[in-house]
């Protein structure tokens, strides 16, 4: 299941950008799941890696590589099906040989190629089958074809998540496509599962991590379908100046790049919960008149972290009195409960704490019987707001991750 | 689904203790839903009570009139099918006069009478028939039969939950017996859905108190089923002081009817995880080696929440991939995972942060198709251990969630 509508406009060529998918058959038969992109010399690039603990090789990998490059890779190696996490140093060592074999091929420094996986955990890289995928994304790289990029790194993903948009400064045009996939083990932290935007315009090095990380902050770390921060999970902006136009945050066109940025990254991480296991509605937590912005994030993400609201959301069942009970054990401090008011969409179910008096079961149920649900929450203490986006919990989102590995 | 056999060796009596059982036709028809339960005079009671901010009008009331009769209630009033919480101040009064009329007919004071309801949120309770339920129950009072009582407060629970102990201190004997509901919405704080402890043995006010919050720490607030802690948690200890020992802390036999406590409510927390919505796996999770218990449950219920973890549980699936990952982004400051280990049952699944080298499928698999399963984590970095209990996420606790209220 997913939510919305797949498809939407082709995306966009960036200049400076070519890339190659192979069926390497490193999990799946019949479809691609190797992705090779390469960055026009001269390219920049920032990125945010995941925040647990058990990060995967290639996220140590990719984020010394970054480091050691300058910020200047030369290529991007992703794999889809195996995710190359909980291996060790065994696991690390196979990250390496992939790097090796794409910068042997391409006559580049290794640690100018930046590793990726997703895929089950735990089990070693197929990596003779890994060496001939790669010797054929070198030997095949060409035009870019985003479609059959975002196809190639689909795990549990239904539809290929990609995105464009292009930017008029002045006489001056720059284009941004990011591709993205992720389905399950969603709850991206300082990062997203798996993600890249690339650019034409020109940008430093510092002004691209900074703009990376607050577009992050706003996107990616927003959306939750499971609560289950990945292992694999890696954001990237790559800005290869193909365009001819430099940008830094003094000159007027900033903000509108900054801005096209955002809302970009935005809507692929929207496009992730669109797709999330075994969904069947879409849902925006909008907590306001919060103290602070974590109190606002501590709301809204007990509510979308919790099953019995997410099972209500299946069922289209306005149960409110589940949501309600999400904020009380939210942990705010000295909530006062009488003052809190909560709205399905429209429709206002909470008042001073309690069912509002104007309601009726049938405008509930109207709401919930939608697809796409805004549940907003007002704590009536202040001045902050956040929203985040999220899932519902159906058998199916069960049947697939009871199945997923058999 | 439920797990382990249901049934048992029948509950005894405490000496001190009446109780009655109707069908009042709350919410159910054909079976009783009301309970009603009479401490002889003299009996002491303390309780713990749910830290959710939108606590139910019958949680605010007991609270109060506990405190109110010193705690020394004569009677708890338990209704199953209508939680009464998230109704205001209309609720509290519905609550008020259920108090009432119990009082009124037993010719007690209503500070005397404790409230407790559980069900669904958000609905008034039927009050006409809350009245003559109740006039029924004070008519009916007769010898207390705690495996009719405790079928009087399920919900969605598919079994009866009731202990006894018998604790011979030299040549005395005292006796415990408690009874408790709850399937889902369970993740007590501080206290548990709904429980109560009795004993013919006399105690002090403080000492009982103390003794409560020591072994619901150990017991109630030590599982989960869904993270969801509920607005209408309540645990309470009785004694009724009927067998004429008299026991403090500085008794020689303290620590037998201590740990006979401690025993008996680990039973009963562990009976409602084994009768938790849609299970079919009853799972330990145990942390050990941890720098403080803090540390030690952040990684336990971090394992215990996550949907992965509880589908792949499910699935009998040994997914230790899922478990790293969820040990990783439990939030542990520093944590080396080069020393972390993890075993299923008795089998060593990760050893040094990675699959262990003699580990096979097979092993896994051999334990996660048992019915209990226990999850050890080993951080070695420290000396403290906590240990939680939960269940898996299965298709019919979506179905079960989805449905209850249509």
């Amino acid at each position: 299941m997913a939510t919305g509508t797949s498809g939407g406009p082709a995306p966009l060529a960036v200049g400076g950008l070519r890339t190659a998918t192979v069926a390497g058959g490193l999990r799946y038969s019949g479809r691609d799941d190797l992705l090779l992109v390469e960055l026009a010399p001269g390219s920049r690039a920032s990125g945010v890696f995941t925040h647990n603990a058990f990060c995967a090789a290639p996220v140590l990998l990719a984020r010394r590589h970054l480091e050691s490059c300058s910020g200047r890779p030369r290529y991007l190696l992703i794999n889809a099906g195996n995710a190359n996490a909980g291996t060790g140093e065994a696991g690390l060592v196979d990250a390496w040989a992939c790097c090796d074999a794409v910068a042997e091929a391409m006559g580049v420094d290794a640690a100018q190629v930046l590793p990726f996986s997703t895929g089950v955990i735990g089990e070693s890289l197929p990596m003779e089958r890994m060496r001939r995928a790669i010797t054929a994304s070198c030997e095949q790289l060409g035009e870019a074809d985003w479609t059959a990029a975002a196809r190639a790194i689909m795990t549990t993903d239904t539809r290929p998540k990609c995105q464009s948009i292009r930017v008029s400064l002045g006489d001056r045009t720059v284009t941004l496509t990011g591709l993205c996939k992720g389905a399950g083990m969603i709850r991206p932290d300082m990062a997203t599962m798996l993600a890249w935007v690339f650019t034409d315009a020109a940008l430093a090095a510092e002004d691209l991590q900074s703009l990376l990380e607050s577009a992050v902050g706003q996107s990616f770390n927003r959306i939750t379908v499971d609560g289950d921060t990945s292992t694999n999970d890696c954001c990237m902006l790559a800005a290869t100046g193909a365009s001819g136009v430099t940008l830094a945050p003094a000159d007027e066109d900033w903000r509108a790049f900054s801005e096209a940025l955002h809302n970009l990254m935005r809507e692929l991480a929207i496009s992730v919960i669109r797709d999330a296991e075994g969904a069947s509605k879409f849902v925006t937590i909008d907590v306001r008149q919060g103290a602070d912005a974590q109190e606002c994030l501590d709301v809204a993400y007990t509510i979308a972290h919790s099953p019995l609201v997410k099972t209500a959301l299946t069922a289209s069942d306005a149960n409110w009195g589940r949501i309600l009970a999400a904020v009380g054990r939210s942990g705010l401090k000295d909530l006062d409960v009488s003052r809190v008011s909560i709205h399905l969409g429209d429709v206002c179910i909470v008042e001073g704490g309690t069912r509002a008096e104007a309601y009726t079961e049938e405008q509930g149920q109207a709401v919930m019987e939608q697809e796409d649900i805004t549940i907003t929450v007002d704590l009536a203490r202040g001045a902050a707001r956040e929203r985040v986006w999220t899932s519902d919990l159906s058998e199916e989102y069960v049947r697939i991750n009871a199945e997923y590995r058999s």
